[in-house]
C-alpha cells in the first residue's frame, strides 16, 4: 500500500475565475448555451427508444432494487455480441470504462511492474497504474514518423523485463490515431513473446473507419475496455465494462468495488442502446465525420496550425497551434468566454501540452461552424 | 500492494439451482412477483417529483455530458444540510456509500493498521479494509449484555496501538441496533484520546427514532458514510457519499476512482429527493415502523424464535431461529421458492450466521403479511 500522500497527483489548476475544478465543471455543465467540445462526449445520439426504456424503468420504480453485482446478463452478452467476441469471453459491467481501467491496474499491477503508455495519451491510466506501484514508461509519439501512435516497434524498443502491460488506446485520445490489422496482430505477437498483457481501450472504436480487436489475436493476454459514454452518448450515466477470458477475469472480480452492482437504470439504457444501435449509428458516425471537414477548413485558413491526425478515427482531434506562438491555455480560455469548451493539451500530455488544443465534434453541425468561425477569429486576435 | 490471489475472499455460494451469484440476483431482480426483503432496499418511496425530475433530465439529453468529478455542488450542499453539518464540512459524491467505504479504506488504511468492526456487521467493510492490508478485529456483539452493538466499552477493550479506525454502523446492518447520544460522545472521546478515526456509517439513519452524528462531537476524526439507497429508495441508482472536514477529505480525493464523476441522473434524483424529503419521509418511516409489528406478532407465535433487537432502528432486523433447529439456509431457500427473498445470517456474520435470518420491511404492508404467514407455516413444516 502506498500512502495517499505519496501518490503522484496531476496538478490540475482550475481555469481563471473558478475556485476549483469541480466548480468549473459544474459551471460548464449547467450552462445550456455552452458548446461542449471539451470531453469527447457525444451530443448527437438522442435516439428515442433508449430514452423511453429508461423512462419506463423510472416509472416502474424498479430502481429501488440492487442490480446483480457483475451486471445484467443480458447486457453482458450484448457487449460480447457487439464486439463479435461471443465464444470464450466474459464481460464485467462497471461505472464507466474508468472503473474498469482502475480494476485492471489494481489486479494486474504489482509494485515494481512497469507499464508502457503513450504521450499524448489518456493520463488517468497512468495515474491508476502509479497508485498500485507501477513505473510508467510513457513513449513520446507526437510526431509523423510514428504516425502519432505507439507503434509495435516503439513498444518493442521500450519493453524491459519489468514490463507487465502495454496500454493501447485505440483510437487514441487525444489524437484520433488508430491501428491497422497488421499492427494489432504484431502487438498480439509481442504479448505472447514477451509474456505481457495488452490493455486495449476501445472506448472510441465505433467512430473508426476500421477497427481490429487485440482480443481476437491474443485472447488470453488482452483486457478490452469498453464504454457507453461515446458512441452511445451516455457519458453522464457512467457505464462501461471490461471484456476478457474467464481466467483473466478472476483477479478483476476479486477486487470489485461495487459489489452491489452498477447503476441499474444505466444498464437498461445501455441494453436498449445496443439493441437499437443499427438504427442510429450511421447517422451519428456520418455527422461526426463530416464535422471534421468544417474544422479542417478553418485550420487550413490559419497559418501555423495543423491537425496532426486527419481524418481522425475518433470523435475528437488535436489542433497544433505551436508555431503561431499562441498558447493552448489562452486559446482555451478565450473560447470558453465565448461559450465554447475545448481542452488545452496539458490535459492529455505531459510533454506536448503546450502545442495543441483537443476538441471533440460529435455535436450538431451548427455548433461546429460556430467553433470554426471563432477559432479563426481568436487565432487572429491572440496572435497579434 | 497485495496481489489479488492473496485477498481474503468471502466464499459466496450461489443458492441451489443457480450457476452463479450474479445469475441468482438477476433472477430475483427480474421476477416482479418476488417479495424483496433480502437487501434492505426501500420499496415505499415512489414520490412522483423525484421520478419527474429524472424523467425530465432524460428527455433533455443532458446525460450525454460528464458531471463534475466530485459531485454537483447543489447536491453536496444538500447532503450537509440534511445532516445539519453546514459549517466546516465537505461532501464527496460517490457511486453508493459502497464506493465511499472503499475510498476510506484505500486512503486511511496502511499495511499493518487494524480496524475494529462488529460481528454481526456489514462484511464488505472488512473486505475492503483487508484489501489494503488491515488486520480486522471483529468484536462479537451478538448478545443482550452489549445490547447487540459495539459499545464504547467493547471498543476500548479491543483497541491496541495499531488501531486506526473504529467502524460504527449506526443503525447496524443486520440487527437494527443504534447509539445513544452519550455513546456517540464517548466514541468521540475515545477517538481523541487514542488518536484514531471513526467511520460512522449512517446509511440507515433516517429509519431511527433518534440519531446522533459522531461528526458533531469529533469533527476532525470522523468520516461519515451517507447513502441514497435506503430512505430515498434509490439503491439501483448507486449514489451516496462521504462527509468530513477538508483536511480529512484530501486523502480521499487523492484516491478518487471515477474522476469523470458519479452518475448525473442519479444526482438529479438525489437532489430532488432531499428537496422533497419533508413530503414523503413521514409516510415511509411510519409504514416501515408499523411493518415491524406484523413480523413481531408472527415471531411471537413460533416457539424458539426471537428478534434480537426490537423495535429495530433500521428498515431491517434479524430473526433468531437457532433454538428451533431449523437452519437459516433452509428457511431462506424455502421462502425463496415461495417468492420471498430474505438473507441467511452468514451474509452478515462469520460467527452467528447459523442463528438468524435477516429481512428488511420497507415494503408494502400486504407483502409483510405474506411473509408473516409463510414464516409461521414454513417454520412449522421445517421443524418437523
Ligand atoms: C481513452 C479513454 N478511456 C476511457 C475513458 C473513460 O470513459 P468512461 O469512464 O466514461 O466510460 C475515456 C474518457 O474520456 C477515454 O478517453
Ligand atoms: C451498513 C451499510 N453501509 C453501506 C451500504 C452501501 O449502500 P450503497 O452502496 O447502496 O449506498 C449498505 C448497503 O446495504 C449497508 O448496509
Amino acid at each position: 500500500m502506498i500512502s495517499p500522500k505519496k501518490y503522484h497527483k496531476t496538478v490540475k489548476i482550475p481555469p481563471n475565475g473558478f475556485k476549483s475544478i469541480n466548480e468549473f465543471f459544474n459551471h460548464v455543465f449547467k450552462d445550456k448555451e455552452m458548446i461542449w467540445m471539451g470531453q469527447n462526449t457525444n451530443h448527437l445520439n438522442d435516439h428515442n427508444e433508449i430514452k423511453e426504456a429508461m423512462i419506463e424503468f423510472i416509472k416502474s420504480n424498479e430502481y429501488c432494487k440492487y442490480p446483480p453485482p457483475e451486471g445484467f446478463p443480458e447486457l453482458q452478452e450484448l457487449i460480447l455480441k457487439d464486439l463479435g467476441l461471443k465464444n470464450g469471453f466474459e464481460s464485467l459491467i462497471t461505472a464507466g470504462g474508468t472503473e474498469s481501467l482502475y480494476l485492471t491496474m489494481h489486479s494486474y499491477i504489482e509494485l515494481g511492474d512497469s507499464i508502457i503508455t503513450s504521450d499524448p495519451g489518456y493520463l488517468i491510466i497512468e495515474n491508476f497504474a502509479r497508485r498500485f506501484g507501477a513505473k510508467v514508461t510513457s513513449v513520446h509519439i507526437y510526431n509523423k514518423e510514428c504516425s502519432y501512435k505507439l507503434t509495435p516497434k516503439l513498444a518493442r524498443d521500450n519493453i524491459d523485463n519489468k514490463t507487465k502491460i502495454i496500454s493501447l488506446i485505440d483510437p487514441l485520445n487525444p489524437l484520433g490515431s488508430s491501428y491497422t490489422k497488421d499492427e494489432i496482430k504484431e502487438f498480439a505477437e509481442i504479448a505472447e513473446e514477451k509474456d505481457l498483457y495488452l490493455l486495449h481501450d476501445v472506448t472510441y472504436r465505433d467512430f473508426a473507419k476500421k477497427h481490429y480487436l487485440a482480443a481476437k489475436y491474443a485472447p488470453e493476454r488482452t483486457l478490452t475496455i469498453y464504454s457507453f459514454s461515446k458512441i452511445c452518448g451516455m457519458a453522464g450515466l457512467r457505464i462501461g465494462g471490461i471484456i476478457t477470458v474467464p481466467e483473466m477475469m478472476e483477479p478483476l472480480k476479486a477486487v470489485i468495488i461495487n459489489d452491489l452492482g452498477t447503476n441499474a437504470l444505466s444498464q437498461i439504457g445501455a441494453i436498449k442502446a445496443l439493441k437499437t444501435k443499427k438504427k442510429w449509428i450511421k447517422r451519428v458516425r456520418e455527422r461526426t465525420y463530416k464535422n471534421q471537414k468544417i474544422i479542417k477548413k478553418a485550420v487550413d485558413e490559419v497559418e501555423g496550425t495543423f491537425i496532426p491526425v486527419y481524418p481522425s478515427n475518433a470523435n475528437m482531434m488535436a489542433i497544433d497551434i505551436y508555431d503561431t506562438g499562441v498558447s493552448p491555455d489562452d486559446l482555451t480560455e478565450y473560447l470558453l468566454k465565448r461559450k465554447i469548451f475545448v481542452r488545452q493539451g496539458s490535459y492529455t500530455s505531459r510533454f506536448y501540452g503546450n502545442r495543441y488544443i483537443r476538441l471533440s465534434f460529435s455535436i450538431p453541425k451548427e455548433q461546429v461552424k460556430i467553433f470554426a468561425e471563432n477559432f479563426i477569429d481568436l487565432m487572429g486576435f491572440l496572435r497579434s
